[in-house]
């Protein structure tokens, strides 16, 4: 039967103008233009492949709505601030021969060149090896204990590897209450996180336990915490993005810590602010550390498709759901698409590695691109590039952050909250930046660029929240 | 007699659709839109009232464009670096008695509320007078000398007064070998520059002399020139437009510069620190000399119609310009529209008043706008205002500058070098961000905004040009 309003559209579409709306697959789409035939266009993606029934059951539960709304609360109401630096056997319980690292969990075996370089590293830095040979022998041979940084309140940069000894960034939730941990960054080239192990790196080790840890620690009991939440917020009004670009908040760090360093050590304190002035990274690990006890906050939400955590350890890329407790859902590492140092190439380059995107999971990294046109320039972008990378951000996100703004955006907050029915429904996958490390272990870095997550983790995810 | 193109032209006319062009003020334009009459609109201004003649004169000369090319490739080509920090009874021969102030020349009888304040603070300061009575009284009786600081290869914020024991930011120019001077930057609120003269105003000079001046200085001699042009360009690309923000620019300064300020003197090292760090100000005077060494470059070149000069001493706005030596052409002050402190409003405000607007001579500040939006947002505007601001600067300059880019332009280089026959003939006025100096002596600063320099200034300069 045909409704009067049901006749009416009948009789307008036999009496008036064909109007053309053209969705998806732009095939049809350019016929019409070639005709010149107007059209109204739909940006419109189909969703993931295979995904179709577990987001129909998904989408269709009203709970869901309900528990993202408090995750992402709780993700966007953390109040990050850095409260001291210590040594991870403090306060990890970290024991001798078991070691933190990056992305979700992995064997010596199926771990790649960089991540096995950091291990013989730290195996050497912790005085279990007295070369790299036999580092790596007691490494292969099960002696030794691997476990990720995420089970731990950790992160780690690149291949994230923590020992007992290094000292490591901590950061406490004003808002919430958690902790999490960081460790030191160590500056650029030759550095364990990238791999490598010479005795320069070694060396470089020691002095941050030795010098740098105490001095900050000491530093910080005197200014009092450190809002880091403030800090990035005003960074990136100031040109970064918080992951590939971490030079204005380096800076306002700097600025705000260097008098408690010279009362408290002041016959140290210039080759502290040396180091730290010597590298725009010192930051990152902080932000990392303040964006992990953020998303930390969001965990454990039952229902919740919100993700708070995507790490890589440089084999597998890995993703944690707060509806789905600590289960990771992974798919293989790809590798960055960037600029290359020097002499290096794309051969050159490891897959995807490091807990960095712990930035990307609470709107910053990627997300935050606009902020940082800089950044994509070293990748042939321009600005449009990265607004682009940005706005399409706000597509699978949750929610805009009240407090991390984009001036060239009018001051709008950053996408953040990555929620994965989204990202199943439009097929738009996060936008990470990062640096690439060389394959072969003791390499260090080799480039810097963009890569996006392998869509098998987030349709794994999407089928585990399903049948949950 | 029509030619076979004029008759063509004239075939077209008749037979084809006419087209119309509006140019200039709306009204036209807008008939033409009520009748929904396609029209091509060319943005055109009148030229200033009454400088027709000059124009005429001056566009006509080809020796003019020339002479600009020599002069703003001078403005663009300097490379200021901060050498050092010194006294200037040292620096700048200046006796006990002899006041530099900002803008142009002035005498106590004309100069407004803060000018005087300044003086008086000045004269506390260097021992010459007991009481603000006793020095008002002096200053009127005709017992000192006023001299600009333009006069004298220098420059100050605001009141811009300078006397023997100030110590100086020395700034040298490593591609002219020029050199440029501006006192240390005290901070905000109630301090001399604004014409506040109380104790705490002379205990803090008094302490800039003994502690801040000696520790930069040496602090300089370990490290070695900064490049001010490196960190203004990199200030541009973190959100300052170096005259109303120099937040960026002051932190890169710090983190450059501390690690030799503890090994010069460690145990004052916190304490100068601290100073520092308390005034995101504290680069716009390094900013200025460096600005103003730049514009000292291009002077006195025959000819040429470039302004390297833009200075307020709270009376009159003065400009100079490179063809025409060290004339001033001046108008009127204007009250800057502003966001007011506390409970001040318009009428506690003073007029414009300061040697700033050296930096957007060079290009920056209002100039330069687009790289700082968090700065409209302070006079209620917002992105496109700021964008609006730099865009329309390029209209009245010369070129774009090669080392100071706007990334939210696409990295263009920022409008710089003021050609004031573009200013006369598009009727469009420089734009300055400033401070607000309470009209009151003693009062310190109220406010601040934007304010635009009278076009008398520029008429007269215009028809000095054309008569030179």
């Amino acid at each position: 039967m045909i409704t009067a309003k049901g006749e009416g559209m009948t009789l307008s579409m036999l009496h008036g103008e064909p109007r053309v709306i053209t969705v998806g697959t732009s095939v049809l789409s350019e016929a019409l233009d070639a005709q010149a035939v107007p059209q109204t266009r739909v940006d419109w993606r189909p969703p993931l492949p295979g995904t179709a029934p577990a987001l129909a059951e998904l989408l269709a539960d009203p709970r869901r709505e309900q528990a993202n709304d408090v995750a992402v609360g709780r993700l966007l109401s953390a109040r990050p601030h850095l409260i001291g630096v210590r040594p991870a056997r403090d306060v990890l319980g970290l024991e001798p021969g078991t070691f933190f690292h990056a992305g979700p969990p992995i064997t010596w075996e199926r771990a790649s060149g960089p991540m096995r370089g950091a291990l013989i590293g730290a195996m050497l830095f912790e005085g279990l090896a007295a070369s790299p040979e036999e580092a790596e022998h007691r490494l292969s041979s099960g002696g030794t204990t691997l476990d990720p940084c995420h089970h731990h309140r950790t992160v780690g940069p690149m291949a994230g590897v923590v020992s007992p000894s290094m000292w490591m960034l901590e950061v406490a939730d004003a808002e919430h209450g958690g902790t999490a941990y960081c460790s030191l960054n160590e500056g650029l080239g030759k550095v364990l996180r990238y791999g490598a192990y010479g005795p320069e790196v070694i060396d470089r080790l020691r002095w941050m336990g030795e010098v740098l840890g105490p001095v900050l620690q000491a530093a910080l009991e005197r200014s009092g915490p450190l809002d880091l939440r403030s800090l990035i917020a005003q960074a990136l009004q100031m040109g970064d993005e918080l992951h590939n670009r971490n030079r204005a908040a380096t800076s306002l760090l700097v600025r705000e810590i260097a008098p408690a360093i010279v009362d408290a050590a002041p016959e140290r304190a210039a080759e502290v602010l040396r180091f730290i002035n010597g590298n725009d990274h010192f930051f990152l690990n902080a932000g990392m550390a303040a964006a992990k006890v953020s998303a930390d906050a969001a965990r454990n939400v039952p229902g919740s498709s919100l993700v708070v955590a995507m790490a890589r350890n440089g084999t597998d890329f890995g993703i944690q759901v707060s509806g789905l407790g600590n289960r990771w859902f992974t798919g293989p590492a790809g590798v960055p698409d960037g600029l290359y140092l020097g002499a290096y190439g794309p051969d050159d380059a490891n897959p995807d590695i490091g807990d960095s995107t712990i930035t990307e999971t609470s709107g910053l990294g990627g997300f935050a691109m606009a902020a940082a046109p800089a950044i994509v320039r070293f990748v042939g972008g321009d600005v449009s590039d990265a607004v682009a990378a940005t706005t399409s951000m706000y597509e699978i996100t949750l929610a805009e952050h009240p407090a991390y703004q984009i001036p060239g955006l009018g001051f709008r907050g950053t996408p953040v909250g990555i929620d994965i029915t989204l990202v199943a429904r439009t097929g738009v996958l996060p936008v990470v930046n990062t640096g690439i490390a060389g394959r072969v272990a003791g390499t260090g870095q080799v480039g810097a660029g963009l890569v996006s997550p392998p869509a098998d983790a987030f349709t794994a995810a999407l089928e585990a929240l399903a049948d949950a």
